[in-house]
């Protein structure tokens, strides 16, 4: 199977690519893979393996990734909330416009390939129940969240015109990223845990009593793979997943740290409230049934301390 | 205040204009009124009026129509449902992209305006709980309603920032329509009371139990001046609209046809089910729970007699 990962050089694209070189799609093999980003991604020791610089905002960018031989495109490139807050324009080109050029690309030329679109739980925002589920509207308060959910739409009307066969997975907010701090109004919640563990202090930008819906790397990964082996039929008259997550507090999170790395480590994190990122963060939804996705057969995990415990095993001083 | 009205020479683009220059926009003035369409709007004796013919759909045309004196945009500019459904592009450009230049144009000339978008029940689909209320989610089951669900996005996030001050009113089917048959879906609607009405046999693509979310043009004309007029901060954080409608079923519309106008007229209703027509009009919301929309101002016809009475009486013959 011919595989095509934009946002490859970014820190989920490029766990996905590790995972499908050596995993596959569940039962698939991935015989082909194609990785993009506007760098170009880190050169693998994989003969299976282009990897190329393309900007998907180019006109042409999209009829360059997409042949007649993809089965499975995933689409992660984005801007980030608090890029795209800052500078709408790029933010629209970059999340709605970009995303319409591959759909157009799909469509053309491999009607019948997995499209796997990385949404967020930013769709939502607003007013919403305690708990969301699938029937849940979308109110988005960024123009990140906005684009998202536009795409989202688009995924589902490409779906069921037989354009595409899409699948837009709900991203929660990742946590424990590697590597450094970005421009994601939520990347402080894995700034909290990965800097004091690497020695750094870190800057808490909300409150204690912040609760935020969180997934692991090793997780969500799984779990946007999962997306493209699903079957459609199961996914009935809408192709948006909420993919599953878990409910901490950032004080849950400070627990966790210190339970597993004691508190000269804890002693780290510094609380300094920020009006503009605090306000995004409270529009975030922090609990959403996980029922639709499990049964789709995604994967959760079991809670924030065995997500500390994996990043100090797998990711710290790496 | 300077006024625009897309769509103009529509059906309900040109009620909308008529009522615009007899009543104004409740309590303020029109003191000047551009009416655009595809084709020159019908001329008004009316000083007040400029009718011209632009198409939406291409680059320059929104920065033509919208300078810095408007106060208010009625944007009801649309390819319908069925026309949407068979040429994909053309849906797309005129339903979003027209909407989008649109936005952008008002943000940069007349940001404090009001953007008054006509958006549907379409956006509504698929999976819907029984009464749908303002926190359902949308999920269109056609290009058209897809659209509309993405301007919805655009009005709304367009708001937030400041960059226009949006309304999405969501429009039930609107029956009876004077004039002509035309290529949305839910023609029939009003199809099965005007054509008998007026001597003509007309054609009933669904079937007598076919549930049917309704509004009169004088009440939805109403009702989309009234969403100029309603407090910005009375919208709170998402700025779509479910306008007030009624739920009558074909039966029932039928019904109130024999009881305001006999037998002899009734049967000029032929059943002639059309899958094509039915499978999109059966994925359309029937209930929709009004109690936001009426606590904000806005008005409900208070049944089909009423609406069909009003018919013969404002339109029949003319």
């Amino acid at each position: 199977m011919k595989v095509v990962v934009t946002g490859a050089a970014g820190f989920l694209g490029s766990r996905l690519a590790d995972e499908l070189l050596l995993n596959g799609l569940e039962k698939t093999k991935v015989t082909e893979l194609i990785l993009t980003d506007v760098q170009t991604p880190p050169a693998r020791q994989d003969p299976r393996v282009t990897a190329l610089a393309l900007n998907l905002t180019e006109p042409t960018a999209a009829d360059k990734l997409i042949d007649e031989k993809c089965g499975v495109v995933f689409h992660l490139a984005a801007v980030v909330s608090g890029q795209a807050e800052a500078d709408f324009e790029f933010g629209m080109k970059a999340n709605l416009d970009a995303t319409r050029s591959l759909l157009e690309a799909v469509r053309h030329k491999a009607p019948t390939a997995k499209f796997v679109f990385a949404s967020s739980v930013a769709v939502f925002g607003g007013d919403f129940p305690p708990v969301i589920d699938d029937l849940t509207c979308v109110m988005p308060q960024t123009s990140y969240g906005t684009a998202k959910a536009m795409c989202e739409l688009l995924v589902n009307d490409y779906s069921r015109r037989g354009f595409a066969d899409g699948r837009a997975v709900r991203l929660p907010t990742v946590s424990v990223r590697a590597g450094v701090a970005n421009a994601a109004v939520t990347s402080f919640a894995s700034g909290i845990i990965r800097e004091p563990l690497n020695g750094k202090e870190s800057i808490c930008p909300v409150k204690k009593e912040q609760e935020l819906w969180l997934t692991s790397p090793e997780t969500v990964v799984k779990n946007i793979i999962h997306a493209a082996v699903v079957d459609a039929s199961a996914l009935g008259k809408w192709r948006a997943i909420n993919l599953p997550g878990l409910c901490a507090s950032v004080g849950d999170m400070v627990s966790a740290l210190r339970s597993e790395a004691g508190d000269d480590v804890v002693s780290l994190i510094r609380f300094k409230y920020d009006e503009f990122i605090a306000k995004i963060v409270t529009s975030l939804p922090i609990r959403i049934d996980n029922s639709r996705a499990l049964k789709l057969g995604f994967s959760v995990d079991p809670n924030f301390s065995a997500i500390v415990r994996s990043y100090m095993k797998y990711d710290l001083k790496k």
